[in-house]
């Protein structure tokens, strides 16, 4: 447990952004869906990896498997297209809201059945909410496959939402978010997207606020679940020891007769920008609270998902703020010694993005370690990186993805991303070649324009507003 | 990012207490060490994973590694057995001081230089110091691992300690402790330590406190360096796709003529417990604080390491409050929304453990969630647990235990604290055959016994002492 260690670098240090799925212009031939049959593809067989094929079921609902002998584990996990940025600022948290509540019982099971079944044979299944989907997953041995699915299936489509456990299940997450607010160095990254997008639904938390999960009905929550969940914004992803058309066999078993065996119908787009994006320049958020460090996030808007320069914004990151070699941490903690978590970070959406600095650090040092931030990207801005520097960055973005490839969770993930998120599944050997192909000039022109911008900060900490005038 | 996600569980929710490697009483022959020539003996050919052998040096460091060939990285871990209970009063701190200083630079190579080599190839490289051991490691893929075995016995081997790198460091630890204090969920658990331990070293923090790490000079970081990383203290493990034979050629290559290349020796024997384990009983401490949530630890001494309980035990805390089907988990959450976060755990140390109950709630409510916690402690050691419930802690035990040993991290793990804290690594299919062998009787037995104990406890929040006489 972590608790019981104390580690050289913070155990919260992301990775190197990993470039991850991505929408290539030759992609594969698509099944199209919509037909009364299911329809499967191979995807791909990659050399590093097992053989991905692709099911569009009737309903529009599709399933993605990538099959690795040599695994002992599965792990399956059906994503739903829906996220925090679909809410309107009353049912802020309705997409948590209900994520929790599905585990709470179906027509077929109690809570308890729920988690004992998988927790019996040594599995877990957890769930998370992000902006732009949802997660339901498990990870079971090969041989209890069948019984993840049809549990995971099940709570999926078919939960009860009783109004008992919704009232039993607010409480749980206004602990959540009570839970949050004591933790300072996650809240500052909050604080940093209201400060990026104010008002749009991105700037939101996930989980809601107590103003707003409160008074949320139980009414609410269940027309979400009904006009939200439907088949054609479903992917289901399995990797591991598995056969592909037992995974298909199993998973419309599962869903006949519920409410997702719905009429034929296409698989959804990913999400039209809805409403359009608007970022702030130059915002300042400051949340005074009697911390022992300044917990700061100093940044401005990114790139989004499709963005082409994704792969040169991963080297960027990975140089600036990505490691223990990165530029800020030698300058910021190596040197200097001002903190102990100080990285950089990218966060893309469908159509936007955060690139962001956190530190962690001495309140009376806070001006100091912001001059040494907001230096550092102005001499990156205006200088760009070195070759060897360059090297380094790709390696980190290649070495991460391939070692990031050796769970079978990491695999899911992976698959049902690129389907959700992009609308394909980029082939390992492609993504790589990705990396290589990133020139000096290519992350030198990225950072003399995201760089450059005008910077947004977010602070937790001993201040007051006024500590940080705009 | 977990900052990007609301889970329906906090991620901090351990696992099922993995049974871990153990002593066993029909060991595999062991090389006795203390000759002039290395010594290697086969331990086991694992059904489920590969071919785990063993090396002792003349100098009496000892080799493990397990050959996975399917793997495609290798975990490499230099594991010395040395904590912070190995500290006096007033060194509290120095073996998390030194593991951070090992990485500013050897005779060889600058800190930059250390991070750079490992992070160009895509690796990642960490350290952590627990009570009893101290352990450096390195994840890289195959073809790296001559660079990650170079890199790593350099820096564990023959570090400097720059004067000026230790003011640095300093610093950067400084910070750590308060980032710490930012964390109340992670700061009750050391509370609860001291609750039980005291003044004894096993109380301590293992980062010490700003108190003794402010005045730590370098020579006694450096004393505690010499004196403590010796040849017959360390453990290297590495697990992955690997030739053993290579491996140990490399680190006999990367050793030699620093100062862990040294006069023939055997092997130390784990850990003589010094000074002996005082614990006391039903003691409380409260840390007041301006926090959302009061978070607290109830608990009582435990079993140590080597007592044959630990799989009843590991069994009892499943079934207590392992995951979402355990009765804590049911009974706080479930049914009445208290908490988000609730969950027991056992600890364990040489000649001494810890049994603790966590939960988060509202400051207004803990005394409701103490009672709850109270009352189902006593219900179980008064009743025990279900034969169903045994049922499914022994499947939590095993499954879970399965599961992590899909990774080359907790193979590298497994191997080197078998070694390091047993002196023996149990053979997968004992370990889970002893899980098997658990009775109801055994359980409820060791449930009686532990569960009577009086507990102390340990609080964080806007409390004062008077809140929780004693």
């Amino acid at each position: 447990m972590s608790r019981t260690r104390r580690s050289s670098l913070p155990a919260a240090r992301p990775a190197a952004t990993p470039p991850g799925s991505a929408r290539h212009a030759t992609g594969t031939v698509r099944a199209a869906g919509g037909s009364t049959r299911a329809v499967t593809r191979t995807l791909s067989e990659d050399p590093l990896g097992g053989t991905v094929r692709r099911t569009v079921l009737p309903s529009g609902l599709r399933v993605l498997t990538e099959a690795i002998p040599a695994m002992r584990s599965v792990s399956f996990g059906i994503w739903v297209a829906v996220g925090s940025r679909d809410e309107t600022g009353s049912q802020a948290g309705a997409a948590h809201f209900l994520e929790h509540l599905l585990f709470k019982g179906t027509h077929k099971r109690g809570a308890l059945e729920i988690s004992s079944a998988i927790e019996a044979v040594g599995g877990e299944t957890n769930a998370f909410t992000t902006k732009e989907y949802t997660c339901y997953y498990a990870r079971v041995l090969d041989e209890d496959l069948p019984l993840a699915i049809d549990v995971m299936c099940d709570l999926v489509a078919d939960s009860v939402l009783e109004p008992a456990d919704v009232e039993t299940e607010r409480g749980v997450i206004l602990e959540e978010i009570a839970m949050h607010d004591d933790e300072p160095g996650d809240e500052v990254h909050d604080l940093f997207a209201r400060a990026v997008y104010g008002d749009h639904p991105l700037g939101r938390l996930i989980s809601g606020t107590a103003d707003t999960v409160t008074p949320m009905t139980r009414r609410q929550i269940q027309s979400f679940y009904r006009r939200r969940y439907v088949a054609p914004q479903i992917v289901i992803a399995a990797a591991g020891n598995l056969d592909h058309a037992t995974v298909v066999r199993l998973v419309r078993q599962a869903m006949r007769d519920s409410p997702l065996d719905t009429d034929p119908a296409t698989p959804a787009p990913y999400r039209p920008a809805n409403p359009a994006v608007r970022t702030r320049a130059a915002s300042t958020v400051v949340e005074p609270k009697e911390t022992e460090q300044a917990h700061v996030v100093l940044g401005c808007p990114g790139i989004d998902r499709v963005d082409e320069r994704r792969f040169a914004l991963g080297v960027l990151n990975n140089v600036l703020g990505g490691g223990m070699s990165s530029r800020l941490f030698q300058e910021i903690r190596e040197r200097r010694g001002l903190a102990y978590s100080v990285y950089s970070y990218a966060s893309q959406y469908a159509d936007s993005g955060l690139f962001g600095v956190y530190a962690g650090c001495a309140p009376g040092r806070v001006n100091e370690v912001l001059e040494l931030t907001r230096a550092e990207l102005a001499r990156t801005a205006a200088h760009g990186i070195t070759e060897d520097e360059l090297a380094r960055g790709k390696g980190m973005s290649k070495g991460s993805f391939v070692l990031g490839l050796e769970d079978t969770g990491s695999r899911m993930s992976r698959l049902a991303k690129g389907e959700l998120l992009y609308g394909d599944l980029m082939p390992v050997d492609e993504l790589l070649h990705r990396v290589d192909a990133v020139t000096l000039d290519d992350v030198n022109t990225l950072a003399a324009d995201l760089l450059a911008r005008p910077m947004s900060l977010a602070v937790v900490g001993p201040f007051a507003n006024s500590d940080f005038p705009t």
